[in-house]
Order: structure tokens, then sequence, then C-alpha cells
């Protein structure tokens, strides 16, 4: 079995992207903002959103289910206000939740939180209740920096984001530390702002102690953990010298970086410097980089190609990689599977 | 011959510190600004500050020429307004051309400049010219965010920084890209601000065409290029996306990645990834991460055993990073080195 534990809906149909922009239009006068209910998106609309797109690359691919979640660039949680967020968060959760139970052999819900910069974290407690409690979300997303690039939230071992630990541990549901767009010009959204926010993500959990806090509370850093296994040798120095955890007793028990390297040197070191339990299969496919790899003639984003081929796992290794893991950390999926019967 | 690119006085008597301390005491009321001829620093000092750590750790590990700059955490151009860099600059500059005077086989002169949030960088040309002309600096650490973590300057590609880069071009001297000291609680400065800047700073040269305005300007990117070789198929997927320049040939041209990866795999990633005539060395030693690495019992900073051990190098390419590299980027310090016969 293979589990893609990192994909969004960036095909969605157009009719979302038209809402959005009416709902921004809007900002300076909420009374305007569209009725969510004028949202019309039928059961066709997104299996044509789907069916030649994702599912078609899964089966192409191989991977027999994905952790699916709202278009990570288009939360943009920086523009509006809470509730401006939140009536968007309500809407692009409800698709990913009819997308799972369209294919719910082949997608598992990830929600996205209602977060707003300067607003309290708790505030997003109902949404992820709604997710997990109503719609069968298996994973959240949590943005490090909900002010698109500002970074102006403080660090994930902050007492403020407590309250969203507290619910994640409640409900055993893992959570993806995952930025939207940036708004800033200095940061490319997909090519500086997703992986500095991995890499400092990762920095905070050394310089804190949070799990002491939460000992089974998981975060999937997603793209490979970032800059941080070529760096390894960097990250645990500096962990030495803080007196703080130890990257190499983070990973597979809080922290697991997933496999969205594109390239097989990169995949290559991943796998030589982490330990494989702390490693998730995943894509982000149809994403940041759509192109094909004119050395490779395959998809970039083909990240399955890498994982295949990289000698520095055992057959055991792989298959863990693969799903093993992905179970592990998203027991909500577990249970789902094996009520279905895989 | 052994060049190490990247060095910085992170030794410096403490005089230097006690003065700094004054200066910006006396941020609030600039006539109590300490007078720069106040600080006291004799030879012997200097000679106390770099033989029992920098050179005693040169000869260890068979450096012969470190490009030594201003300690880059101490910039710190985010403090004051341009007067207190500018002050500061001049001190640090003078500091670090009077250690490549008194070992003048040893150490080569990096400059810092008198950035300071929202300031023209136009400002720094007459700092630049004095560390270049009177002080013989053969290159010069630029801040891409002098904000000091808030990123609020434009890209490197903008107009606003070309006054510099017409003057590096006169000169035919290269800059290292290089943050300094975080004031923003979510990067910690050596593990996360460092690595994006330097990510960062590679993807706004993908988002323009910096180089066809200046063909023969050379930027380093520090500590192994951030997350860039670790990502290699993302960024040139994306670049391939942008319609821009290609790594591949900003690599060795106009762009180079320095050896500050503290642990063997990966140096062994950079080297498969990045042509080996865009890759210098360096260690910034004494520098981010100080301790022994328990797997090996050396110091995580002692890239040399990395670029020693690897088998990504022919003899020939090896050579060239440890030196000829190194030369080509920087003529000023070849012209010295030939000057004086090596």
């Amino acid at each position: 079995m293979i589990i893609d534990c990192h994909g969004h809906f960036t095909t969605a149909p157009p009719q979302l992207a038209a809402w959005r922009e009416r709902q921004l239009a809007a900002l300076d006068s909420p009374s305007d903002a569209p009725d969510p209910a004028g949202l019309r998106i039928s059961d066709d609309d997104l299996r044509a959103a789907i069916e030649p797109n994702q599912l078609r690359l899964m089966d192409e691919r191989g991977t027999d289910l994905t952790v699916f979640s709202p278009r990570a660039s288009f939360m943009a949680h920086h523009l509006g206000d809470f509730a401006v967020s939140a009536a968007w968060a309500r809407i692009c959760n409800d698709l990913v939740h009819r997308v799972s139970t369209l294919y719910p052999r082949r997608f598992a819900m990830g929600a996205m939180l209602p977060q707003s910069p300067g607003v309290d974290p708790a505030t997003c407690l109902p949404e992820l209740r709604r997710a997990v409690e109503e719609l069968g979300a298996v994973s959240v997303n949590l943005n490090p920096d909900p002010s698109g690039g500002r970074w102006t939230a403080p660090p994930l071992t902050d007492r403020s984001w407590y309250p969203l630990y507290e619910a994640l541990v409640e409900y055993d549901v893992p959570a993806m530390i995952h930025v939207s767009t940036s708004c800033n010009p200095a940061f490319h959204t997909t090519g500086a702002h997703y992986l500095n926010a991995d890499t400092t993500a990762f920095m905070q959990l050394l310089q804190g102690d949070l799990f002491a806090d939460f000992p089974t509370l998981r975060f999937v850093v997603p793209h490979g953990g970032g800059a941080v296994p070529y760096h390894w040798g960097r990250f645990r120095g500096l962990a030495q010298a803080l007196g703080g955890p130890r990257p190499e007793d983070l990973l597979g028990r809080n922290v697991f970086f997933d496999t969205c390297v594109y390239h097989r040197p990169g995949i290559d070191l991943l796998m030589s410097v982490v330990p494989s339990e702390g490693v998730l299969f995943a894509s982000e496919m149809i994403g940041a980089v759509r192109g094909v790899d004119p050395l490779t003639g395959h998809h970039f984003d083909d990240t399955r190609r890498y994982v295949d081929a990289t000698d520095r796992l055992s057959d055991e290794q792989r298959a863990a990689v693969y799903a093993g893991n992905a179970l592990r950390v998203h027991p909500r999926l577990a249970a789902r599977l094996a009520a279905s019967g895989r």
C-alpha cells in the first residue's frame, strides 16, 4: 500500500476561486461578502476536477490513497480578518470532505484552519472540531506564519498555540506545518517561503521542549524538512549546544519529514541521515513544480520514482515510508482503513 | 593550497563588544555615542585573539588562507540608523584589515557594509570604496535583509541595489550574501535565518535576470547554498516554469556556494548536484557550530574532512574547490598572492 500524505486540492473547480475573489473584493464592506451558500459546485464538477488530475496521476504512479487538504497557497490567512478566514476555511474544508466522500478509498481529508494574523489560535478550535468530528479529517494543516511572510506569530513552542495542541492530542490527529502564499516580495512562495518555514519550524522545536508538554503530539514538516536534512550536522551541533531535544530523537516520534524532494540525490540524502521511521511518503503532486524534468523525462514531483530507486532503504523500511509510518502518524486514517477491511 | 573563503572575526578582543554596547546604549542620545578613537585594541590583543583560535585551527586543519570579515551576527544592521552602522562598519573593517596586515599570508580581508533598513544601499559606497581601495578588501558581505528578520528590503534583483553592483563590478570584487542576527523571535539566527536567507537570495536570482545586466557580478551564497542543493530538482523545475536563468547556468559563473555544510552526507549531496566549479571551500570556523560531533570525534565545522573524504570529486575538481575557484572568484586575492610569489 502507498499513502501520499501531502496533497492539496490545487485543481478545484473555478467557481471556488471566483467566490474567493468576491469575498476579497468585499473586505472593506463585509455586508457585501458573498453568501457561502451561493457557491455551487456539483459532484460532477468535483469528479471533473479530480479524475483527470490527481486520480489519474495516482493511478499512473501507483498511489493508493492521498491525504488531501485545501490548496495551501490559497489559504492566504493574511487576507481579511478572522471572519473572512472562518468562512473561507469552512468552504474549503467542506470541498475536500466531499472529495473524500466521493472517493473514500482514494482520499482522506486534511483540514485547513481559519487562522488570522494576530488572532488567538484558540479561535480555530470550532473549525478544527468540526473538521475532525463531522467531516472526518485525519490531519490538520497548521500555518506557523499566518501573516504570509511577515513572520509576526510567536514560535510554535509558544503557549498561545497550546489550545490547538491540546485538541490535536485529544483527537490523536497530526498537524502538517504548512505556510501559505507569501505577500512579502522577498520570498517566492514555493521556492523560498515554503522551505524557509519548514526549516524555521524545525529549529523552533529545537529551541524549546514542546514535546515534554505534549509527548504524543505529532508534526509533519513537509518538503523533506526544508533545509534540515542537508544541514543535519548543523542542527545536531546546534541542538547539542542548546541542550534541548536532539533532532534524531524528535524524528519518528514527534516530527516527521515528507518526501516532497524533487530529485533522486535529495531523497538519497534524506534517507541517509533521517531515521526512516521519521519519513512519510508524499508528492504534493500538481503543486509547486508541475513540469517534466528533461534529465529524466518524468515529472519532477513523481517522488515515487526516487523512493523506489533509492538504495538507502531496506524493503521493510521502504514499506514503512510508503504506508506504515503514515498509518502510525494518522491513527484516524488507520482506523478508517481497518473499518473498511483494508 | 587551501583557501577558506568564509571566516568571521568571532573572537575579537572584548573591547570591541564593550564599545558596541556603549554605542547601542547611546542610540537615543547620539551626542553620548562613544568616540571610535576611544577603542583601543593593540596588535598584541589581536594576536592573542587570532593565534590560539583561527590560526591554530587553520594550522591543525591545513588551511593556508582565510577570507576574513567582521563577525556576521554582530553586523546587526537593524540597530540604530545609518550613522550608527557607518561608525560600526568602519571600526569592524579596520580591525579585520589589521588582522590581514599582521598575517598577510594567512588572512585576506572581507568587508562589511554600513547597511541600514530602509536606507538607500548607495549610502554604502564610500565604505565599500574605502574597504577595497584603502584596506585591501578582496570580498564584501552584502546583507539581503538589513532589517534583521523582518525582510523589509526589496529582492536583490531590485534596481536600488544596482549602485553597489556597479562598484563590485568596477573593482571585480565578489559579494557574499550574508544576513546578520535575527531580531525576529520566529527565526533562530544561525539555525533558521542564515539558511533561509541563502535559499531566499538564490530564489530571487531565479525570479529576475540580474546577471544579464551584470554579466561579471559574482555572489557567494554561503552555508552550502541554504536549502538549494537538497531541493535542486525543485529549483530546476521552478526555473523551468519561470523561464528565467537556470540554476545550473548560474552556478560557477555568477553564483557560488561554499562548503559550510557540517556533515559528510551534505557535502556529498552538494558535490553531486552542483557543478564543482560553482563550489568554494569554506568552514565559517569558530562560528555557528563550535562543538565536536560525538559520531566522528571531530568538530562539526571541520569541513575539510568532508571535502577530503567525498568521492564525488576528482583530484582536479577537489583542487579547484580548495583554491582554484576561490582565486577565480576573488581576483584581488589572486593578484595579491601572485605579487607575493605564491
